[in-house]
């Protein structure tokens, strides 16, 4: 059982830290902070034991850099814990403070600090939704987003990592050129400022806030297409798979999202029953406008298209893609909670063999909609299929036989940085901007667990 | 030698052609048609050999379709063959009439019928250059383009086939998507007017206007990004090959242009002495002002920039592009007309490894620069190496040498359609197409060498 909040906060001096913080907006209220400590770690049910009950002391809501630097000072003052958060629809318990302390909302803070060809500078707070709203009159898009992307904040993404809708064409967050600069407050008495640029930007993705404060973010655009939402219907996954494949293939077809779903998977989408008959394996994709005829020849006679209209994600309509990626597990979750799922990345030189291996390794209890993307350059799939849940040691095997197969795990059911990654280890670079950030190790302690502080 | 022009009319009714084409203006002066019966052949010692002196008997110059299906129809009638042609800027004699008769010049042919979100559709004579420079306002510009953008063709670029610089992010034309559509006129007495859409204008792609006389196209447009020129030189070939190819693969980096060129190519561009020092391998780059830091970061100390500026294709302009793809030849042949070129694609699995390998094996004889591109959805390279040419013979040992150790070769020492593929074949849709546009054989016969007539 977790210590009750009251409990907590004797751990540590929250009266001094209010003190200290002057008027940045805080909440102790003990029901809201317990909320506001959670993420949707609740995915995986192993997650769900260990994670239950955590939460932080006192929320608080920097209103500007000013703030977060106040705040940073405070905590290292006072050895109090921090973690930042963005809108927490994360799955891996990164904006859950495993030692309470302070739980620091960024969602404030959402200045768009400029844009101009191709760029935008921002603060991490702003919902990708919002930057996309604000870049597209310019021609401009996120050249990538997860499925989230109507709730998420851009600093939780890139703090989170990984890469999304949009990945087909410019890889993961990880790929040189997807992020631009971050500027990071570090944890210190007298807290630096510190600007990050190409290469030095990648040790702030996925670290989960635990490297420095993000409070701007300049990230590259993608030009803003025209997208349609289709969905095409197969016979047999195998079908769907080599299609779909050979869409990712055709570099003339422009396109920003492509995932085949085994069937029974589309049983848990009602609202798109009458494009999903009974039976049938599909693919949902964006596509370009001006792609569409290609994309109709390289499909013929294979699929046939069951819907077919403008995307549009603006507040109020239900775009394609929140049936892909990690919100295909959501669909299903409101139906059936004893479902969970894995992350997976397939070799890039057999892609379709190994899916089909996997796919009849494990009839009806892994059960795949895969996500084709650029990694490193190749075409590949990643996957987050869908596991029908027995035990905890029975994941592990399935996670096992993935890996003997050369099926890459990101297993998303740790919640250490190390653990969730296929290296179980954090680079150099990432411990050597700990150290510069968070000498005292208050950044979320326990989160990246091959760190020991520098200083006491 | 070559039947002077006067012997050839004999062979064809040529007054009957020019009473039953009207208005549609003509030249027969016997200097001005032989002189544009050429084209870049002569960069092939082989083919200048076998086309040389070979015209045709009469050049032609519609002004729009009706022109078009006055002469195609006066041909079918009189058997008088007809060669379109565009800027006549190819390389394997695509524009010079093997059995003379009527040369179609479409360079008057250059309306824009209309450009939208992506698309142009326009007349087959319209220049490159013209088309970004009608579609850039927009936001818009050509997916891909080959070297001679300043002074080629749209339909001659289909015609004639391939890619260029663009082919890093779209591949070659042949990719599903990179032309939406074409319309033909056929060769008969009362001629058809086809549509071809999606796959099926892929028949005329690379067919040297043998399959119908391209008479408007649908192109899909690229966004137009601000360009950067950049060269940078290495001390060794090996690790400009290396860091080039990470350049490729860095989905995040957006790129139209990636060339290594070994030592002492540069020697011949004179106009770039300044930034081409002696001994220094290069690497000639376009890439988007936004991925200029990170593509800066890639390099690191590997190279050294020595040149960055705004790419400009404006007439007086030189753009970084002519000195890249079958430019490079032609920059060498403008000091030295000995050496001539080939064409080569890279296996994508092993790309570096290839190169060294053709590298190591023909050291001072075969010079490498090559071309980053996509091919089928992989990135690899092809290249069009100078090669220090003594006898035929010679040259088809190194090809056969190329060809035993996985390089696919394009050979540009023959002028058939046939030959000159890596298949030295043509497919069964291209052949069929030819019968239902060209029944009596007339579209430059000889050209198609593998086509029986259907119709006497």
């Amino acid at each position: 059982m977790p210590a009750p909040a009251a409990a907590a906060t004797a751990r540590y001096d929250i009266d001094g830290l209010m003190r200290a913080i002057g008027d940045v907006p805080v909440t102790t209220d003990t029901q809201r902070v317990r909320l506001r400590s959670r993420d949707y770690f609740w995915y995986s049910p192993v997650l769900n034991k260990q994670l239950h009950g955590k939460s932080a002391d006192i929320v608080v809501t920097p209103r500007n850099e000013a703030d977060v630097i106040a705040v940073a000072a405070a905590c290292a003052k006072l050895r109090i814990p921090l973690t930042p958060r963005g809108a927490a629809t994360g799955n891996y318990g990164q904006a859950v403070p495993l030692e309470g302390g302070v739980l620091l909302d960024l969602t404030g803070m959402t200045r768009i600090e400029w844009q101009r060809g191709g760029m935008i500078r921002c603060e991490p707070g702003l919902k990708m939704n919002e930057l996309d709203a604000a870049t597209r009159p310019n021609g401009w898009e996120l050249r990538m987003h997860p499925s989230t992307k109507r709730m998420a904040t851009i600093g939780g993404f890139v703090g989170g990592g990984s890469g999304g809708i949009g990945s087909i064409n410019y890889g993961g967050l990880r790929e040189p050129g997807n992020i631009l600069a971050a500027r990071v407050v570090t944890c210190e008495e007298k807290p630096r400022v510190i600007e990050l640029r190409t290469d030095a930007a990648q040790k702030v993705n996925r670290a989960y806030g635990t490297t420095g404060i993000i409070t701007a973010l300049e990230m590259p655009l993608a030009p803003a297409f025209p997208w349609v939402d289709v969905i095409v219907t197969f016979d047999s996954f195998e079908t769907a798979m080599a299609t779909a494949y050979e869409v990712a293939l055709a570099d003339g077809v422009v396109k920003k999202l492509i995932t085949p779903m085994i069937w029974p998977i589309p049983i848990h989408f009602p609202a798109l029953k009458a494009h999903c008959p009974e039976g049938k394996h599909v693919v949902f994709c964006m596509i370009a406008e001006t792609s569409i005829e290609s994309f109709k020849a390289i499909i013929g006679t294979r699929g046939s298209i069951t819907l077919e209209q403008p995307h549009d994600d603006a507040p109020g309509k239900e775009p394609l893609y929140e049936y892909t990626w990690n919100h295909t597990t959501l669909q299903w979750l409101k139906q059936d909670r004893t479902i969970t799922y894995l992350q997976c990345l397939f070799p890039h030189d057999r892609v379709l063999e190994s899916v089909k291996q996997m796919t009849d390794m494990f009839p009806d209890e892994v059960l795949p909609h895969t996500e084709f993307i650029r990694f490193a350059g190749r075409i590949t799939c990643s996957a987050l299929p869908i596991v029908r849940y027995t035990t905890e040691d029975r994941l592990n095997e399935i996670i096992a036989l993935h890996e003997k197969n050369g099926v890459f795990i990101a297993n998303p059911h740790v919640y250490t940085l190390e653990d969730g990654t296929r290296h179980k280890s954090t680079g150099a670079d990432v411990l050597g901007m700990k150290a510069e950030a968070d000498p005292y190790g208050l950044l979320n302690p326990g989160k990246m667990r091959t760190y020991k502080a520098v200083k006491q």
